[in-house]
């Protein structure tokens, strides 16, 4: 079985996907290093950056994944030998090419406007002019299951084509996306038994089955699987192979990715690169995929993981979690506050405190799924375990004409031990400047605030009854650089909310500064 | 074939899903316009704010859908009679009740520790109890497909035990999402052959195979097809019936859902409700689904849109696009221009004035799928069709420590013709203070505005990367008691943003009456 990686060239054509030269060679070597059979990297004869690419990569060593240029069969009417992108691909220092070439008659007669005998005959010279320049060919049968449909022999004839003319995987390909798996199935068992051992298979997502699909083609006899990370690629994305891969190698016993362990990283790795978010909810691999929320789950997962996992989140590198809700148990706010007090005691009355806390914390709207750091600092001050590194005396907030945003500004007063320090600030809206303002004053105090940066602002409307009085919630996610702190406030006022959290973030960074460097603490308030 | 939408239940079990009692009842009220054929609404023996949707919907007349209200087997050694949840199931003025109960014999010893005698009996007393209370009883074979795996004649054993108690449906649910299509497919259809016509299906996504298992269950004889919208659930989710459906529909020729072109608003109503972000990538009914990106696929579809598309978007009420020249986005402006004003030129200067500004606003981060009255109200000023009814001349908004979230005071002045009044008015935050003090003001000149009261009020961060000077977009919604009108604004700053959009809520609800009662009309200041 090989596994076939275009994220580089079909995913590259995803809504608000591009990579850069730098993105590519570091996937690539992800890629590699992970046991990737093969990597489609570029359209080389289309594309003067990736020719670059393709240049560049003759100079990076490859453990075990072969390059390959895509590229399409010879213009009409014009020889391969004269074709300038078929010379480009000839001309590259990559062993291996693949070419999509029309497979569906109404294709060929109505977009390319050629006759049915004009298009086998450019796919046979094409792969021939390929292979006699010493290329490993495979020939990508564009639109082939519609083709089949409609012309199943003239279909057949196109892989016949590129056959005789010496192509290696002859690769079926549902570039619509429309076709179900049982079909897909059902014709791939059709050519496989032609030609076996040596068809592909390259499903898009249109229909919502791409992963399915692409199973049904392997159960059916096919040997290569096209797909990209995270399924990006263009309208709904190809097959996501960060789901094709582990269904072939944990449900159907396909040993084809010594790595599995490293799938989530590599997705993630995808994401960042592309900066795009990262789905927590795709499968294997998103940061919900084996999170257990409701009450019932949680105590069947702490008795045994088997009764609601489906596999084990460590044998694709993702993790467990545990969402803290009213519905979840009391078992996973103990093994939360094992991690601070590993004697912490089930009945003793600070855990009965903590417990009515959260939940009165969570009737009014918290949620602590993204805001670890809130829910530690809720639970240290219940312990006794927090001192205040500074208090506020006073703030005001002063927004005039709406039309100018920038003409909000904000003055905050803070103490830290014998000293008070009063600053003010302009921002982009009264939580904005409110925010320039805290850290600014605090800044003086504590000069490692200077690293902390806010990554991620989320607001959310807890009920929306009471119209502009609505209860919100608001989300920060804020970095020192090192760390990543998740914070969380809820009020009726945004501003108060917003200054919950960010009050939250910036305690938060100061207590790991603290743990990090004990001697250079400033002395607290309290 | 029926359609079970399970959106309100375990569509509510996502992360990061909430819904108010408002949103479930648009919800329903939507589901039903289009023809589900069974909502399942809630959890009402386990959670009192399901329990308070249900009493409300006794009230609420449906078209075609029925309602289902879910629960569970009685706990282990207690009655039926004094199962507290199955009396509370057993009162309700809902028909149709579904209750799930365990078929897989490790989790009956493992998680319910009975023995495998008790949980038949368990599932035996429970249908028969909430039969005799005259309720249809669907029965949720929970983790069904891994209990056949693993014990074939336990599993069916359960399926009898509630067959013989009076059970109609049989839902086979693949809970842990772990099972490939293939084996979903020969399972129903060994269960199919024994109940045929009786037998449903409920997948979850945590193999990215949900939607290919619950058709492969449709083939092998599933008659009922549970799912949610969005494919919302936990961890990776439930089948998503926005991809199901069409397939069923559209390529497997299933004639179940008559308004299919109503899909893509249904999905974009969901995402809205949840304000979460609409997954342009989603088959069917993503905003990419029908994208074309690259020349080729452009031209081929300008050519014949079946080369390049699987289905036709209108049949789901989704619309072409083309990423360079979006033509099918200026048909649809057209028709909506033509509305303010029937005889508007296509090629006139103002269409391509409010064309350009359209496409700015949009890159601002502005939408307008549930804000028609912001919308309107732009074409109108770009038409010279807009009379201001007020002006502002100042306003100030001033925030003291957020602690006391009511010490926000906002001050505002305006003039109406030659009338110049203040107010001021405290709120929860400066966006409630300053809706309190605008309202208040106004009404001295329009008393109407009494009436206008907010709905709804929602806040999305259009790009987190500024922290807390990131782009946000408020939605508003309002009503005077019998039109309701959606408005947006975009700014970084919250309050900028709130402001337009509580501006031109204001706008609409006083265009609205001016064209009720010409005569009253109290003259602008323009």
């Amino acid at each position: 079985m090989f596994l076939y990686d275009t994220t580089l060239r079909d995913g590259a054509q995803g809504q608000a996907v591009t990579f850069s030269l730098q993105d590519k060679e570091q996937i690539i070597k992800r890629l590699d290093d992970m046991g990737m059979h093969f990597i489609e990297a570029g359209n080389p004869a289309s594309n003067p950056r990736d020719a670059e690419l393709y240049e560049r990569l003759r100079h990076m060593p490859l453990k075990s994944a072969r390059l390959v240029a895509f590229g399409s069969t010879r213009r009409v009417g014009v020889p391969a030998q004269q074709d300038a992108s078929l010379r480009i691909m000839a001309g590259l220092d990559c062993r291996h090419v693949a070419i999509f070439g029309k497979s569906w008659d109404f294709h060929v007669t109505n977009v390319l406007r050629a006759t049915l005998a004009e298009n086998l005959e450019m796919i046979r010279d094409s792969v021939r002019f390929l292979r006699d320049a010493g290329k490993t060919v495979f020939f990508d049968a564009e639109h082939f299951f519609d083709g089949y449909r409609q012309n199943p022999e003239y279909a057949l004839a196109t892989l016949d084509a590129a056959d005789r003319a010496g192509a290696g995987f002859l690769v079926l390909c549902d570039t619509n996306g429309g076709t179900l798996p049982e079909e897909i199935g059902r014709v791939t068992a059709a050519v496989s038994a032609l030609y076996p051992g040596r068809v592909g298979i390259h499903c898009h997502n249109d229909s919502g089955v791409a992963v399915a699909a692409s199973l049904s083609a392997v159960r059916a006899g096919a040997t290569m699987v096209q797909g990209t990370v995270n399924g990006l690629g263009e309208r709904c994305g190809n097959a996501d192979l960060c789901a094709v891969i582990p269904n072939l190698v944990l449900k159907m016993g396909v040993d084809c990715f010594p790595k599995l362990q490293s799938l989530t990283s590599l997705s993630r790795f995808v994401s960042s690169v592309c900066n795009l978010a990262h789905d927590a909810r795709a499968p294997y691999v998103g940061a919900a995929a084996f999170t257990h929320k409701g009450g019932m789950h949680i105590d069947g997962v702490i008795k045994d993981p088997r009764t609601f996992e489906h596999v084990q989140p460590e044998q694709v590198g993702n993790s467990r979690s545990f969402v803290l809700s009213d519905l979840a148990g009391r078992n996973s706010l103990m093994s939360r506050l094992r991690r601070i007090d590993p004697d912490v005691d089930r009945d003793s009355p600070v855990v009965a405190r903590i417990w009515d806390r959260l939940k009165q914390m969570e009737f009014e709207g918290y949620q602590f799924e993204d805001a670890e750091d809130s829910f530690l600092l809720m639970v240290r001050k219940e312990m006794g375990l927090y001192r205040a590194f500074y208090e506020v005396l006073d703030f005001q907030v002063l927004c005039q004409r709406p039309e100018d945003v920038t003409s909000t500004v904000a003055t905050v007063k803070v103490r830290v031990g014998n000293q008070v320090e009063i600053t003010a600030a302009e921002g982009d809206g009264p939580v904005n400047a409110l925010d320039c303002a805290l850290r600014r004053v605090l800044t003086l105090f504590y000069p490692q605030l200077k690293r902390l940066r806010l990554v991620d602002f989320k607001v959310r409307v807890v009920d929306s009854d009471g119209g502009t009085a609505s209860r919100v919630r608001v989300h920060i996610r804020s970095t020192d650089g090192r760390l990543s702190f998740g914070t969380v406030g809820v009020s009726t006022s945004i501003l108060q909310a917003a200054w919950t959290a960010l009050v939250d973030s910036i305690d938060a960074m100061l207590l790991s500064d603290l743990a990090l460097h004990p001697c250079a603490k400033k002395g607290g308030v309290a």
